[in-house]
């Protein structure tokens, strides 16, 4: 049976259905998922994966992502995409000027959901708060830092190998193909 | 019939009970509801109601409040109370560093929900962000200033007299009354 990536974003459902490769059938489903607020991305991908489940009622595979700063409490957390959307990585940098912990990260929860019910699986990248460097990538790539490049300085290869997102795929998959 | 306050903060209940006085029946109901994420409080109080009818099934009262800032493209808006968690009042003085536009608002939906559906009323009060004045109150209110006060400067009756949330109530109270 094919797997349902739900999303409303045809870019990150295709790039979770080149992740998997040929070996997988997987579908893009756009549907509306209440976007629950929760302080922990896996139950946030879980009650979203239930939801769906609900509407799609066939295997399907849905994500949530945080963006968190140990300074700010893990300010933006779940919000970073309304975070980014409002004050931006020009907010976030001057919530943090005179502030010398610069620590932050990124962590993605990939619920997988059947009619047994819901496995969650998460990938985190640790980094560090800079001013803007590079001109890849999106959203708060630019500002974070890890192993001394920011996101935007590296190819998307080398971030498809490192991100908190394709940590969580890469296990969702392993796990699917032991289940084969 | 009853009419259920629905709402997990049960000082928010007594407030709201209180509010209509003796005329009416209403009893405080704490269920989980989802915190749907919307920019639109309207929205999110009208979902919350429909979620929360579900499991109820009789008349409910729910409401929902954001506080914005126009300078930073509304936030934190709906996400009024993690913002306070977090970053709070010396964060949102911090990003308005340097800014002369000062202006802000409050703005809270009350849903009142039947078998018939869902009616939504709104309350909303203008502002601008000052340096924290006066001890009464909680959140927000000590650095919003309207008419030359602080929310924390004023006495609760007369914060009631005024605040987004009685303007919604007042609302649905005479709504209800006409009904009768």
């Amino acid at each position: 049976m094919k797997i349902a990536v739900v999303t409303s974003n045809p870019h990150k459902a295709a790039e979770i259905v080149a992740f998997f490769g040929p070996a997988f059938q997987l579908d893009h489903v756009s549907i509306e998922i209440p976007e629950y607020r929760h302080d922990d991305v896996g139950e946030i991908a879980r009650k979203k994966a239930e939801h769906a489940f609900g509407i799609v009622k066939r295997p399907l595979l849905v994500d949530d992502t945080a963006f968190s700063v140990d300074a700010l409490k893990g300010f933006p957390g779940p919000y970073a995409a309304y975070v980014l959307a409002t004050i931006g990585n020009e907010g976030i940098l001057k919530l943090l000027e005179g502030i010398p912990n610069r620590k932050a990260h990124f962590e993605t929860a990939v619920a997988y959901a059947t009619a047994d019910g819901v496995e969650v699986f998460r990938g985190r990248i640790d980094g560090i708060i800079v001013q803007p460097r590079g001109t890849g990538g999106f959203g708060y790539d630019p500002i974070f830092e890890t192993n001394g490049v920011t996101l935007s300085e590296i190819s998307l290869a080398e971030k498809n190998r490192i991100s908190h997102r394709s940590q969580a795929l890469t296990m969702v998959k392993k796990w699917l193909e032991s289940r084969d």
